[in-house]
């Protein structure tokens, strides 16, 4: 997987190396996804309205993949690039204005250029064909839920029913609250963080590879990989910390483990429970509330973000996180069955539960 | 990097390549943070009493490096396998027996083989050639401590102090509470589990590949790879989910950063200031309290793991966890330095701070 | 660097990352390679009419590469899939059909799909990125010709006039009679092979990795990989064989080495010579004269191609083969830099010599 | 696959990582490749007295692969460094010691150290894994011989017995011949160049990735990595440059493809015929015969090489490229199953042959 594309640039792009030959694919099979995670649905996200349009450029035939690479594109339409202009030479706290610029020189500073979220669409995109090839080929199947805006934390009511709101919140009986919550937010001007879980069933036992690459480890590095995170977390996560082995093992019966502490991988294997990721997402820092930075001179100066931006990243993280879930397991399903095709165990898996 | 090794083998080892010539470097060197993670030093950690004593076969030549791969070796010295023999067709529940023997078919069974903690030696080894150079020749220190036992949270009071006690507690008035508490944890014969804190200092700006590649992406990663991690933050973590994008922004001054709950990274970029990890360890589930399980026939026993266990592993993992992010850190390191090393910025870097 | 496209696809691609900050660049700075790769230019070569124009949709700002990746893109303009309709069951000898086939499960016919040497115009366009910044801030320049076609022998006379003439023949006296022999050749039906000779100037000592990575193997991985190749030396290359080393070695003297047979690598590294590279190109399989092979159902068929094709593809090879140095001595100069930027031998280079 | 050592350290290794389990190994397994490549054998080859004994370390479990990396582990035992000191300070023509110097900013003057092809005995321990999964689980058998010794080129009369003779000559009428050859040659203290053909029969059609890893770039590139060599043939290689289309092209008919012009490959995959590779081995240039160098002072100076050389390093390069070519093999087949394993074609395979 090989990414290109800036904010404000003509266009943003994909190649998918390696895909198995004979999987159904139109572009329609990848719109799905890509409209979870598109803006300007709802004035709950950044007001930007981008078509989002997926192109297959390559590596499908007569319907079905090749096995030659698959290239996508989407080409940018809502770009607004004078909206940037004012911010040309301050570095916007919390941005990677001044890390790109000390890095390489100097930067693209049309909404982050190659840093914005916007690039993200490629990885839904790209994360769609993995999606289907999982469902349809392993019978894998992943979604995904925010679990936490800021203050409010929500049950796991109806997972499926995060999906048919602007919040992906899986308690349909909290949505006025929510709506609420994020109206005065925007209003306020301030922004604020989120908590998305991520959830994949029907994962056969033995992806990962034992040491450097370990299952978790491949996900906490996708995870981490998304804009806005700062953690991430498998089964009990940070909750482990206070937890007595007693507690943790997941003790295993005949028919299937008690309990999923471990988030569905064992010495970095999955373990065919269900894998349950969850990451943090910071709150963005372009504000329209002034504050503190410095200019390219280094001299002090006030900075606004104007523009269109989300008070809450974390909403529409949930179609992103689950795009790089299916990646890294897309990944290891094929690395796995490189080495271990022939692999004849003699003894039936344990049934995974929850 | 590429190591091998089983806990029950012949011996370990580890292979560094791209290593910089010029670094002087000894068996020496690298016997420090060795000796830190070793086991059999006191009665809380597992009672394996091995040397641990590293030989360099090739890479270094009249006391430097010369360029060309480094390779490392750690024989085996106190193999038990025969304690392990009991365990040899059942799984043992929160372990990588079931996980191993789905993925291979069989498995070495002694002491776990590849998935015990053992094989992490040869990280610190490893770890320890990329710490002296970044010390040495890009002014970058790191250090860690474990910053929660349990129930136990403790104020970083004294970080260096961390280095002196069998808890790696950064609280020395708090030394007689842990030894309290882990000796009846031990009596009990249960585990816990830990939260370890890891710090770099002195990390230029522009360190990280900002897209899938990010600093903070692989920095997760390589934490999540350590056996018994289940959790991993950068900065303010998960109590970013919490935070209002005007709390979270690290505002930026002339001299310097007002905080740093970015955690050291923008962008997926280093920004100067101190890198911030922090990463949770499950307690061990290798206890001689029964609990249930199936063996190779799916077939319900009791299991019991007798051995020498360690009941709190993430107390020997500060040393594991900073040598994997000196990896971390010396790949970017070199990464940056093939992209931009021409690079003049004119700008003076904000000075970091924590 | 990485790729997409088919021959008769709505477009070809390629992504290049890692290029360093602060090269200038523009479309037309690819375009001159390009054009010296393009069909339908004279009668010596395929009749397909490309306009070949690249579009840069990523990693340039304000005329200045910023270190993100660059997206490069080609359309596909005079498709004309119907040509190849009469072979779509039949397996063309010398030609990739059935190795697709049997390997993919099914292929796109249309010219070749993937396997056409139309992905070879994304090589140019990338190479000609790895060219201008070897030129520019490295004082590597590249170069090439064609040596040899079947029967003809060149001398290499003038090799800046083999830029001006279809046959890339580095000897003005000789065009005449390699137009008369291309004529002749076109009208039998039949085809031939070529070799290709390649020359980088100015390449510093010091570029390669030593064991599996040599310079000189990237370098026949580069050409082994374009299409047609059958054949590649470094320097002496096939001669070595009955060379003595009394003559193979390449004395020193203070002034020079006194020869080049090394071709410019020793132990795999740079010398500071010209890297001399030579490869051979099969001749194109298909032809309007008739032959057997067998169709999906295995059973004997005679078989024809039509459509438009190159009777010697050495021909427009040159371009190529100089990208694909261009390219890798790019990878290595920036790999070197990784590793070795501290390095000061206090030695004065050799000079270099051809 | 990640290897180290010198040739006058303590040891050289190699990890290979990824073998799939349960492949019976034992140490007895390679010794016999091994012994094939050793020197001191004959009056023909070096005269340095290494047993070369290899040991497994790990990866392997009551006699079978487990699929954890292997360390595989040689010590240097017949180490003369003090041969070596006279030229601490020289550069020798024809050798890495200048490059070396020059890149890294100094060496490990003793016998070449990483440059020396002493490193290949890993590289033939390696591969000797490889060869014999393919052989046991593929039914893939790789062999080879020298084709040619300087003036003197063989028939492949018969190529089972160049295994019986310490020229590796396949024609057993010759072997008087070869062997005042090389008398003569050894007392004139000169040395000469070699080629060596490379054939794997059984390969089944598919392996090889289509554009930049085809699998004859991937053989040109293990085969040009091999210390000397200076040129690599598929199939026809440079002789295709005087063939026409209508003789390269090898056409198929219901029993098998009438010639093997190429090698092996088609779109740079197999094509079930036999792959049949040539590599070219430039003399060695460490003679007893004196020539123009320079010091460290970049001051001309004479040099002798004395110490323990082959005249004719090609001779023991037989079972380093059978290994090598095992290699790329080994990868092609697990990469090719990890994408394609669910292929199914319906389509009988073209029985090959050479």
């Amino acid at each position: 997987m090989s990414s290109f594309g800036e904010s404000h640039g003509a266009a943003l792009g994909i190649v998918v190396d390696g895909c198995p030959p004979g999987l159904a694919l139109t572009e329609a099979d990848l719109m799905g996804d890509i409209e979870r995670r598109r803006t300007g649905k709802s004035r709950h996200t950044s007001q930007r309205r981008e078509p989002d349009q997926v192109r297959i450029l390559s590596g499908v035939f007569e319907g079905f993949t090749t096995g030659a690479p698959i290239g996508l594109l989407v080409d940018n339409v809502d770009q607004r690039p004078k909206d940037y202009s004012r911010i040309k030479d301050q570095f916007r706290p919390g941005h990677a204005d001044y890390t790109y610029h000390m890095k390489y020189g100097f930067r693209d500073y049309r909404g982050g250029g190659r840093s914005s979220a916007r690039e993200t669409v490629m990885r839904v995109a790209a994360g769609g064909i993995a999606r289907k090839y999982l469902q349809e080929k392993a019978g894998i199947n992943i979604y995904g839920y925010v679990r936490q805006i800021g203050p409010l934390r929500f049950d796991v009511v109806d997972p499926a029913s995060a999906y048919d709101n602007p919040f992906f919140c899986p308690d349909p009986s909290r949505l006025k609250e929510v709506e609420q919550y994020m109206d005065q937010l925007r209003k306020s001007g301030d922004s604020i963080g989120a908590r998305v879980d991520t959830i994949a069933t029907g994962v056969p036992v033995g992806l990962g590879e034992p040491v450097f690459d370990k299952l978790d480890a491949d996900i906490a590095h996708a995870m981490m990989s998304i804009n806005a995170v700062k953690g991430v977390e498998i089964g009990a996560g940070f909750a482990s910390v206070e937890q007595k082995g007693t507690e943790h093992r997941d003790e295993i019966t005949p028919t299937g483990f008690k309990t999923n502490h471990a988030g569905g991988t064992l010495g970095g294997i999955s373990s065919g429970q269900d894998i349950v990721v969850s990451s943090a997402y910071k709150p963005t820092s372009s504000l329209r509330l002034e504050c503190d930075t410095v200019d390219h001179q280094g001299q002090p100066v006030k900075v606004v973000t104007h523009g269109r931006h989300d008070p809450c990243v974390g909403l529409r993280a949930t179609p992103i996180a689950e795009a790089m879930l299916a990646i890294v397991l897309m990944d290891h399903y094929l690395r796995n069955r490189a080495q271990n095709t022939d692999v004849d165990t003699k003894l039936k898996p344990i049934p995974g539960q929850a």
